[in-house]
């Protein structure tokens, strides 16, 4: 029996594996940095075997209420991730299943590679809608690409589209993927639309370093780039800042950030409520934009998600906020769950790259139905 | 220099087709009718010339208001249609264009096979949420599919879609196969809410003996299926005798019934305003129907249309007429072009399958906007 | 519980089918003839039930040594066909499976619709290395298509390639474009060598009309075409007549016929060993191809085949015999088992449409072995 | 304009890169090593412009003679790789070509990734022919994976086959692909006989850290594993290491290495004649293997190849060479071209991952000829 996380998105110390008791694990911290949460490894050499995992630090993860209820997501072929039964006790995360396969992997979400990524600006390319522009390097060398979709003109709105600043909320570029895909589809009569009237920017993956380091939120330098959009640096944070510096450039009339939420169960949207200067029309837009979606996607929903910040309290390191703040635009952070989605709920799979990639394709139908007020 | 149309829905007769002048054609009458407007033919040995085809009776076509603005589908892969130049003129349909490859095709509009309706079927029967009902024999001894997609529950609404009551209208068909594979898309969270309070009952192809036949309207014996819902009989429409004999059954809550339209460049849907009794809460239903539709799809719009009866005046033979008449329910036309669309216009296709499949999978959208009032 | 064979290549008489006893079932002759053997029907309503089929007129087949060992072919995606078992008792075929799903496909064998045929032409057109000629036109109107593939050369050899001239040995077009997709298949060495010495002449579908109509070994109208070689026609045999005539302009230096064969569980080549004038050479080259088709695919035999007619006893009215004998060349018909290959079983799907694609390729390795001798 | 190679397999410096000049790069050596001749990496920024490259550091890279003859392998959608002209002048590589596309990867050879062998090995083992067997870690931790084909039986041969003991010899993974696929067709006559006879053991990636890293020659320590096989150790080369010890349980009777050679342009087989006890037994062996597989795949020749070493000198510590001396085994070398194959020649790709995958799959072939006298 063999466990290893030597890949791309890999995450697992292995603490002891032998073959009569618990595969007992740990995950790894983010490089500079106290946060963990996301694990992805291969087992090999149990097939037909009933095993259990332990991993005996999960206690101490980022966000230990993201626990509860949480299910493992295991897949045979890389392609389908269905769950497994999964409880937290005592601060370890433990769970059980027969072994089907040769070789299985186990991961907090489904794995979005780097290579995947490289696929996705490879294809997207060809399109005649879209172009690449890489706009900055990461710490570790990597390119930061911007996908531009649609032709720029008099009147068109501009909006800019992020993800994965927390590299492991992989979800997020799913749904980017999912977005883009139906952006650049000639038969889908919504992209038509849109971009008659706006262009889009997207950066798929906010974060590569953290991604290909197996990281739950940070960068190469431990720096979690959410906290980091009123002070960006080419030092601590080069992501934000080549990002916000081309922002400067095209301005921005629409801001959504994509992200993944380890505790709640829902799909939801975060909006910029505490930043100083919110105004009726601000909430109008917002509610717009939530109504919208809401109408067009059931797994979207409004009743939970995060409390508002006071007025005026806001946390203006955060994107969302920090672009209300300094652009006036209409911001936003869509939080998909890790878990499922409670009330739309799928046994097998849970909440799963292909219900990802829907609710990135349904902000294009929430975008339209406010793009006259933005 | 070959032109053939013995094939599944072909349709031409060759006038002349020698190496020098025009390609004269004739489209054949629907057998035991004088409608006739759909042709499909395969003209090989020409590849690399320049070569001009004249259809010489369209004049005596349908509809032919039809040809004003309309331009032929082409392929060489069977599977991409682009469109040709073609002009009306004299009572001839015109169109000439460099024949690129050893073997083209030609079409009214792009063709949907038996073999690929067959292949539908049986794709769609191996989803849990769907199974096969043949429900009927045609006059040729084909089968009448029925697809029941969804578990009949309590308090359920029954929702009954049919396509191509006139076989040329192979967009009805393109559009229920984009409809059918929605419904059974697990990660899609619109059809995963309508299967918890809808059961639907599809017919894909209403007219199989038509199709085969390369038939503009009619099925085997000459007969307009949908001037026939007040009358229908064993001897001359059985297809819509069976449906209507499992309506009885079932009920019906929602009736939509698509069409292809010779003449208007635009995606529409015509009521049944003109039956006796119609209501405001009829009235409610339908604009509710159209405006959820409009506002998801923008290659759906209300402008042009069919102009409507007066009350009390509608032709109880058709079937939108007779449902709403018979049943109560809300029953609905929804028309596609044979041209392009003309609010959102495709130079190279026009209007297509892929956005027929499109249109046909909206209609989900449309169909959740109204459930609760149905 | 509905059967039906309206439809590309189905045959089958329904004489009973009621909930309760065996389904009875008859063949239809092959129109003009008394031949019949090939079936092809679906099934449908009788998910769940385990059901006896009767196929009552067996013993009247054409070979019917063919049910002996014989098991039917049955499918419910019409892409992968398994086997059912099958006993012949009594001049009757019978055989009783639990039926899985709504709609089940039942076949002599998986059956290659002129769709498919329609495809496959229109996708080897798109190779650099091919092209489409229409040849001719069958009784019912339809296209003999010949793809050339290479390009014509000084010193090349002139080799030709025909399938199914009996429309049931729907293996024989299987093969077909098992061989023409491995010659247009840049990145394999072996047709690039070929193509450099050789052109090839193929004609997938010798009988379209017969296997549109679902006939085991006739044309439209009743013809065995491999009785027809001798004496090809216009009026009888047109599909004959014009592979005759293209190959009076080519010359042919190799023929190569592919066929099933009912009865011998075997692949195995005939010869055109009774022909007058046959000679060591002709005995050398037929020997050498054999061999070298058996050195390459083990599902390939020598030991078992058709009895060798005596000297100058060769019916000249068959193909091979006739090609033999007045183009002089390599001749031979390659024969292909509907039950099974016994010598390589394989007990869930027999001899199938995959494994005769991969025969059909094979034929290049054994025509590159003995290319230089033609 | 930017170039990066931070992903899986990359490897470049960039010495600069402006708008207006050359762009000229070094390739980085293998960690711990002096070797170097793999790169890989990506452009963006430079559609539509003729840009010219220069690889500065050439002339000391392993295989100088490599580059005469040399063309760069070119992608824009990392599936088809084209070559673009190239010259090797004054210790430098050069080469000039029109930008394509907003994103451009640029290779020594097609690569082949740490995900692709991932998927590779994730597919193959829901063959039930197949079984993944993970045999020892290598220095940075990943796996070392052994498919094991085919069932255990008396009489049954062992045979091993290797690829890619130099990691920037990527055509040998796209052989090792091509053969496993073809081992695992069901539908395929020629694996079927021969696992009957027999039973592979498979490492398709004997360096996965050197693969990963961008190496050309060397594992993560900058040892050349094809120089460890007399004193392979845990320490310098666990990857031979682990091989070695699972061929000590299970006895070797066929020994295949695949390679790809930086100078000549052919595909060839080196054997172990220099070996001590070398006979003409090993002799007739290796020489109908050779002819078999010449027979078979035209891309194959034996004209050309490495001079043979005099009796008894052969190097032990190369694994062909050790295999034959250990196992007494027939034992070979596939050397593959990273040029062209110049006796069929592909003026569009040279030597491809398509052509490798078949010269993969025709090693089967040649198995099959010899494995009665193993």
């Amino acid at each position: 029996m063999r466990i290893s996380s030597q890949f791309d998105g890999g995450n697992i110390r292995v603490v002891s594996a032998d073959e009569s008791g618990d595969i007992r694990l740990k995950i790894r911290k983010d490089a500079g940095s106290a946060f963990y949460q996301w694990f992805y490894f291969r087992l090999s050499g149990a097939a037909g075997q009933l095993r259990r995992f332990v991993i005996e630090n999960a206690g101490g993860a980022a966000y230990v209420g993201g626990w509860d209820g949480y299910e493992v997501c295991m897949s045979s072929d890389r392609e389908t991730w269905s769950r497994v039964e999964t409880r937290f006790e005592d601060g370890r995360l433990v769970f059980e299943t027969l072994i089907s396969d040769d070789a299985v992997w186990f991961a907090y979400f489904a794995p979005y590679s780097m290579e995947r990524h490289a696929t996705l600006i490879a294809v997207s390319q060809f399109s005649p809608r879209a172009r690449l522009d890489v706009i900055g390097e990461t710490l570790d060398g990597r390119d930061m690409d911007r996908l531009i979709i649609g032709e720029p003109g008099a009147g068109k709105k501009t909006l800019w589209i992020t993800a994965r600043q927390h590299p492991g909320e992989t979800m997020a570029e799913w749904a980017a993927e999912g977005l883009i895909h139906r952006l650049l589809d000639d038969a889908d009569p919504v992209p038509r639309d849109l971009l008659d009237r706006a262009v889009f920017h997207i950066v798929p993956n906010m974060n590569p370093d953290g991604s290909f380091r197996g990281h739950l939120r940070t960068n190469a330098k431990g720096v979690n780039l959410n906290r980091e959009w009123d002070k960006a640096s080419t030092e601590n944070s080069p992501e934000v800042h080549c990002v916000l510096h081309e922002m400067a450039k095209t301005g921005v009339d629409l801001f959504l950030d994509m992200h993944g939420d380890e505790a709640l169960p829902y799909n939801f949207i975060a909006g910029a409520e505490g930043v100083p200067g919110w105004t009726a029309d601000d909430q109008a837009r917002l509610d717009a934009y939530k109504s919208a979606l809401m109408a067009i996607n059931p797994d979207f929903q409004v009743a939970r998600g995060y409390p508002v910040n006071a007025p005026g309290k806001a946390d203006l390191s955060i994107a969302t906020n920090w672009m209300r703040h300094h652009f006036g635009c209409l911001a936003m952070t869509l939080e998909m769950p890790f878990k499922d989605s409670a009330i739309t709920p799928d046994e097998e799979e849970g909440w799963s790259p292909e219900r990802s990639m829907k609710m990135g394709a349904s902000q294009l139908d929430a975008i339209r139905a406010v793009l006259d007020q933005l």
